[in-house]
């Protein structure tokens, strides 16, 4: 018999990505195998993305430094992990009161956001790819009810990044805590209330055990957007046809990501609503103080710092034009449809 | 010197896309090309897919029979232009008072829709991705202003498929129209009103210089999805990795069609309020009787179209769960932020 042929099946590209999310968070760290999956396929198997979940190589919040220097060659995070370095960082993730999910992708592809955030990553050798988003959190869990804005004076809440700037200028005292210790924290009483994620998330954490009012709206996550961050010169390396095979399975993570988390929340909604759980929606003064507090936050950073100036000049006008437009058709149709009900 | 080797670089596979729209709806014929344009890049021109308007091949209309009879390999069309073959197509995309763009998504994706819409495209020889939406659309042009549900009696409103129907047991006279007969129908008054698409397609057709009354919501378009149908056949032929570049660049379509709407919509409805265009919530009496009448035509056709009745059961659970939780974060937020100003 004559031998076959050794033809090397070598993979040409071997990528690792480090994902600032555990597994446990599975839709979001999903997004990250989604895109390996297609790339791979795409290739038959020669363009291969080796997914590693938060601290396998680097802790969860030093995706955007491995991906800098090098250590790996892209990341799965969000954005607004990193505004500790710059605020400016937000606008590739969420600000509060700000751009939903759909006005965020619209705004990344087709309204010059994916532009001005390309020329800000560049100084931190990265490219930026939106990678997914989770739509409007939910507002978190709290051991007593809110009736109004005077009941969040030196309240202790779980909250990170300008979301919890924006909760101190309410008179909050806002906690910076992991996933893993909020429930002990809430439980025992060291803080009172914590955010999470939404429905789906929350529930297999059993905050609802220790803290029974699940407030909404998350205004300081209105649709924070994931997103996938390469180095720039290992991108320059990729051939073109890798780069687009890497580009549409991105916007396809970015997508699936999103609807995945608008089919799991109903149900996991529906099971939290029988276990007790109080549905309130925040106050009217309390939205309307962070309202007013997130804008002064912008306008106070815009006139010390370039970069956010920069970006913000752009994306407030471009926030200002999507909200009058999204409160007509799409928001007046939806707030019929779900309030009115037919036998 | 030596001549360079005739290495043939011919494309292996050449397909041909019809679409049912024509080149002046830039933006949802444009999908046809987005979805081109990539599968070639990431096969370096090895799987070309020629994208012909409207009338090119067959007439817009006509898409899902060429593609069933194999006069071309796939179309890029809207399900509901196929109800007279069967309401069911319907759930393809969009039906009243129904899912939004997101909600379908899921739904597709995620919530066993896409299953179940190949169950039902099958007889058709056809293989559906979906491909694009447009996002709640307009409610469409008035002569005059309506001001609650009598006004609606005896009005002759251009408006096709099961919108039409809602709008017929509402009282109206529904018609059926091309696009380009419009304007001159609602000049002469011919017609009462005409609905299209939304402010940027809109816009472009000039009714706000014979209509002045322009209505939202389009509660007959809650998230209408486009799609590309494939013939099965041909796609069973297909490489692996084509299929995989395929599903990747339709998924990426889906995503950036909506988006590009989103980011072009607000623009022109801004010029359009520069046009004395006056902007006018249907009343609610008229969407109220609106949201029975879909729902009781429902559940007649679920009655007698056993196809109907399958998709519609699961759909209905799924519609009851979604607008529950949308209902919550994403509503209440986006109703405070676009009503809620702040200097």
């Amino acid at each position: 018999s004559v031998a076959a042929p050794a033809i090397a099946a070598e993979p040409t590209v071997q990528w690792r990505l480090t994902s600032s999310f555990p597994k446990s968070l599975d839709t979001i760290y999903g997004a990250g195998e989604t895109l390996a999956k297609r790339v791979s396929d795409i290739t038959e198997g020669k363009f291969q993305i080796k997914v590693y979940a938060a601290g396998e190589i680097v802790p969860g919040l030093q995706a955007l430094d491995a991906v800098q220097q090098g250590t790996v060659q892209l990341c799965h995070t969000a954005g607004y992990y990193y505004v500790g370095k710059n605020k400016a960082f937000a606008f590739d993730a969420a600000l509060p009161f700000g751009l939903t999910s759909r006005q965020q992708a619209a705004w990344m592809y087709f309204g010059g956001g994916m532009q001005l955030m390309r020329d800000f990553y560049r100084e931190f050798n990265v490219i930026n790819f939106p990678g997914g988003n989770t739509g409007a959190q939910m507002g978190g869990w709290f051991r007593k009810e809110v009736k109004s804005l005077a009941d969040v004076k030196g309240l202790k809440m779980r909250i990170p990044g300008i979301g919890g700037e924006v909760w101190a200028r309410l008179g909050a005292v806002p906690q910076t805590l992991a996933g893993g210790d909020i429930y002990p924290a809430l439980e025992k009483g060291t803080i009172d209330a914590a955010e999470w994620v939404g429905p789906y998330d929350d529930e297999k954490l059993g905050f609802y055990k220790v803290a029974k009012h699940y407030y909404y709206p998350g205004f300081w996550e209105p649709g924070p957007q994931l997103s996938f961050l390469v180095n720039a010169a290992e991108w320059a390396k990729l051939p073109k046809h890798f780069q687009a095979a890497f580009e549409a399975a991105a916007a396809e993570a970015n997508i699936t990501m999103q609807a995945e988390y608008d089919a799991k929340n109903p149900l996991a909604l529906a099971k939290l609503l029988q276990n007790q759980v109080k549905l309130l929606r925040y106050p009217t003064d309390l939205l309307k103080a962070g309202q007013t507090a997130a804008f002064a936050i912008y306008e106070e950073e815009a006139a010390k710092n370039p970069a956010f100036k920069k970006i913000y000049t752009e994306w407030k006008k471009f926030r200002s034009l999507e909200h009058a437009w999204f409160n007509l058709a799409e928001t007046q149709l939806e707030s019929f449809m779900y309030s009115n009900k037919v036998k």
